[in-house]
């Protein structure tokens, strides 16, 4: 990590570069939700695999119909009700009593619903025009045989759920999810249960890397908080055997207390990049080895949290199945403005969006002001302007929704 | 359930009433990210609680400075890193070595980076002008004793849970998840590890519902597949002690297999309503019983899962401590046209939602065509049309996203 600074792009397609997606796993297909499928699912019979009742009613044949119905109706012959194999033929001029989800008895193409039937002498009679086909499910009008029901590298929907669980599936390929090590360092940083004296700080930041990596897919081994040291650094880094991926904490700066370059040298860590050409997290270093990739962040979370989305979150995806290079954005009506330093390179600010009317409202939540760690609880989304941009309130700007660790957080940008 | 059917508005108005916020639960703070906090968190002491140092470098008092700097320099007295209680003072004349984080020693107000130093003779000779106070982040700062940092009732964000740590709490006082009972009914109804005779249907839509569930925040228990019988489904519904919510699938119609009703009735459940004014999803019926709400779907999935997100979703959202009447909507372009009956009721339809360059396009997958079941796996948003408007290609119209189990699932919409 002695390279100059990168550009975000720069910085993204290295890092790509290192990432494929992880192999695949077998899953209760419960459990398969939001996650890629790795193997394309086929019909092996039509659906439905045979003519089905669409109503309650009477099955009968089409051939046996005179205009308009038979004068002289149908013998009732037997009921066929759903899950039964109706084991008889409609004989010509007789019909059977049938239950929608019912498959038809042989000879029969049609049904005639109740409130479509006079009985009399255990004889129906239609009353209105009876149609070849009517009210039957025809074998693979929903898919046939061979089709492809859900594709390879699709993420599965609710609804794709339910589409393999109707091609007789329980279990399924997808891919893995990533484990990602979380590293805090830092001589004052202490665990949130233990009582801090006024020099410590609450490792905050691992918390929330963790729960940033949980939302974006992954499972988290917490590897603990070193001190500013960098042969505890460099031991923990070595003993990072079985992640995809190692988020680091504090010590991104060049300082003496920083140590995590030398701690990644001395764990034979290679440089993929060190510093980035944005605001804030301009420190962001990232290193690759054995196939796991290292992600440096400042130990501060406003900048980390940045960090997180911009890089780790798209690692996390790509290794998850989701070809992705830049966090997905939509626009949004900003309702302050932003002042902007002429910096020349991509800025990035924490925002609270709100859905006003199917139209999306970000505030931006500034570091100036009353209570920043109030306002902060409430991003929901990161602010991103282009190189020296100058916004004012009431312009348009691209925002990227953070995803949130339960499903109904996504309500906390869309309510 | 012998009520005529009700308009929309109606159903949700009357099912509102019925459901009130679950209790509260404590849970791990790192499982607490997207569920609704039931407390206000209040920072106990200033955040920082003292004076912090900004950069690396040396730490001074300004009333010791000359205009632009002292020409003697500052005697090196010392060095306090972060996490260190510095117990001495900064005698006039004298500086200490600090770095990034650290607490200011006694007397100093003021921090010169490394950069911005000459040091000869172990003495310190700033090379810019110094101002008072430069570099130190001030005792609450960030936020001040006494703020309230998250708010009761709202939704917890990454950065939410990153607060709460900052103010040394590792579990958090949270709204219970609804527990979610699901029955599906049906004789042809298998489940999906069984090989299913021509008859037979595998139990697609129980994983659809759970899977919804699970989306939705819920927690689900499954209630197993039964027969269609009376007293079968009435013994099932008495049994669901303890669930929040019953979801039952099948056997709505009113033909002599529905057994619903009458099992509702045998159970002791009341009619909510019986029947709304929608297309599809119109035979949807809602029950109540000693704080349980029953919900009566479709057994078609098709039916079923948008029932579930207009009815169930938000019934499971309240409960989750969500206020909201209706999904929450965004606006998209339609790909192709859409030809509405003139029914004169709210029209729904399942379709599949892509974000090109920040806007959102949508395109209905009708229920004719081939491969429903491929196109329908694809679904991730539903499309709501009001009552009897006819829609075109390139229309405006209002899409309801789907929650997906898993959160990189946001990405099969947004990405």
């Amino acid at each position: 990590m002695t390279e100059k600074a990168c550009t975000l792009t720069e910085a993204r397609e290295r890092i790509l570069k290192k990432v494929k997606r992880l192999p695949c796993e077998t899953v209760d297909i419960l459990k398969a939700c939001g996650r890629v499928i790795c193997e394309d699912i086929v019909l092996a019979r039509d659906l439905p695999p045979s003519e089905i009742s669409l109503r309650d009613g009477y099955s009968l044949s089409s051939k046996d119909l005179t205009a308009g119905g038979s004068s002289e109706g149908f013998e009732l012959v037997g009921s066929v009700t759903a899950g039964d194999a109706p084991c008889f033929d409609i004989e010509p001029g007789t019909a059977a009593k049938i239950a929608t989800g019912a498959l038809l008895p042989g000879r029969a193409d049609s049904v005639v619903p109740y409130e479509n039937v006079k009985i009399r002498n255990h004889r129906i009679y239609p009353t209105e025009d009876v149609y070849k086909g009517q009210f039957v499910l025809k074998p693979g009008s929903i898919a046939k045989k061979g089709d492809i029901v859900v594709r390879k590298n699709s993420i599965l929907t609710p609804m794709a759920v339910c589409s393999i669980v109707d091609c007789g599936r329980a279990f399924v390929r997808v891919v893995r999810k990533p484990r990602v090590g979380v590293v805090v360092t830092g001589n004052e940083v202490v665990e949130p249960d233990h009582r801090g004296s006024v020099q410590q700080v609450y490792s905050s930041n691992r918390y929330f890397l963790e729960t940033l990596t949980r939302s974006y897919g992954g499972d988290t081994i917490s590897m603990g908080i070193c001190r500013d040291d960098e042969n505890e650094i460099a031991s923990v880094l070595k003993a990072s055997h079985g992640c995809d991926c190692v988020v680091i904490s504090g010590g991104t700066g060049k300082g003496e207390h920083d140590h995590i370059r030398a701690a990644w040298k001395a764990a034979g860590i290679k440089t993929v990049f060190d510093g980035v050409l944005m605001h804030p997290a301009k420190g962001t270093g990232c290193g690759w080895k054995d196939g796991t990739l290292y992600f440096s962040l400042s130990g501060n979370p406003l900048a980390s949290g940045i960090a997180f989305v911009e890089f780790v979150s798209v690692v996390l995806l790509n290794f998850s199945g989701v070809d992705i290079s830049v966090p997905p954005t939509l626009e949004a009506r900003l309702t302050d403005e932003i002042l902007v330093k002429k910096s020349g390179v991509p800025g990035f600010f924490w925002g609270k969006a709100t859905l006003i009317n199917s139209e999306i409202f970000v505030t931006p939540i500034l570091p100036s002001g009353e209570n920043l760690l109030g306002r902060l609880s409430e991003a929901n989304c990161i602010i991103t302007i282009e190189n020296g941009r100058a916004v004012e309130s009431d312009d348009w700007v691209s925002i990227q929704p953070i995803c949130l660790g339960n499903n109904i957080g996504y309500l906390s940008f869309l309510s």
